[in-house]
């Protein structure tokens, strides 16, 4: 069966939604982040980068959401969010999934993990990321609702992984300080998310 | 035709290779970098972003590099670096790119662009910040090293988009004061990728 392994206000969140979403087995597995268990040796073995998620399949182990959502898109989410089958398509569907990776997910990072780019004892230069936060994070659902967001979902007309993405990564806004009644687009669309009984159902199993 | 647009010593570089890889048509824009062309109105039109590279296609423009690759890939890499038709294998190739995007390419970008995170005028957070580039630079090649590269290429027997973007990576190695001799599979897969004449051709004209 499968097993993904994921922290309560992560962006395994997004992973698990994903499983959910799609009916498949699977088991979910909380680490005990009180311990860092994250970063104990036996799950090392498993993840040797330390993060989560990880999903372990019977073909081997995945880690990065991209990747892990497409796969289980693939494999398993033929009946809710079909991979899109045009090649220009799904690289726009991967494309906003980069972005949320590589830009809105690091930007949010600089609150609480700075001192993966600083020394840690560097309270400054710790101070100074998190006092960017904010800004950054703004920037972000801005641009998302005015240049990439297509509406109803963020690739149209049809439900995709990557709403499941961005609404983990909106899961962090209050945390962040973003209001997010300054952003019409994302309320409409957390509110979309939350109504669906397979989000409901994870976003309150990792806020237990 | 396509159009890529790339600044040299940017991880435009990968697209670019790529799209010379397949032997396609396409035209090479090489932006201003004195003007900061990128930032300017013109640009911004065909990627608000305001980064490089962006890719425009006869059916929409697409940007961030995992995804311009998948498509570069699925699209004409037939010949040279088709795509695994493996769902397990495809995701295992998005996760490393995945890596590259969120996590390499990110720590990278601290050295020089320090000031997405922090206000710009905090000198001692951006130096904060340049201090520990090359420690994470280097655990992020030993980490590949040690867990990602299979060899002889990145994914096993078959070169892929993954070897492009990462040989990509590996171009700022000296720029982030990381030793290529430290580094044995990352020193071997540079001279393999070089030894290859689109990527050398695409090295020179980034250089020139």
């Amino acid at each position: 069966m499968l097993k993904l392994f994921y922290n309560a206000g992560s962006i395994a969140l997004a992973s698990h939604i994903a499983l959910e979403e799609t009916g498949v087995n699977y088991e979910g597995i909380r680490l005990n982040s009180a311990i860092l268990e994250h970063t104990l040796p036996e799950y090392l073995a498993i993840n040797p980068k330390g993060r989560v998620p990880s999903l372990v399949t019977e073909h081997g182990i995945l880690t990065e959401t991209p990747a892990i959502l497409l796969y289980i898109a693939q494999r398993f989410g033929s009946d809710v969010f079909p991979p899109p089958a045009d090649i220009f398509d799904l690289a726009q569907l991967q494309s906003f999934n980069s972005y949320l990776c590589s830009t809105a997910h690091v930007n949010h990072a600089h609150r609480m993990r700075g001192k993966r780019w600083v020394d840690e004892s560097d309270s400054h230069a710790i101070k100074a990321m998190q006092a960017k936060v904010t800004r950054n994070m703004q920037e972000c659902f801005a641009l998302i609702e005015a240049e990439m967001f297509k509406g109803p979902w963020v690739m149209g007309e049809d439900y995709s992984i990557a709403d499941i993405y961005l609404f983990s990564i909106t899961q962090w806004m209050e945390g962040d300080s973003v209001d997010i009644n300054d952003f019409p687009v994302m309320k409409a669309h957390r509110a979309a998310m939350l109504a669906r009984p397979a989000v409901k159902y994870i976003v309150d199993k990792h806020a237990a």
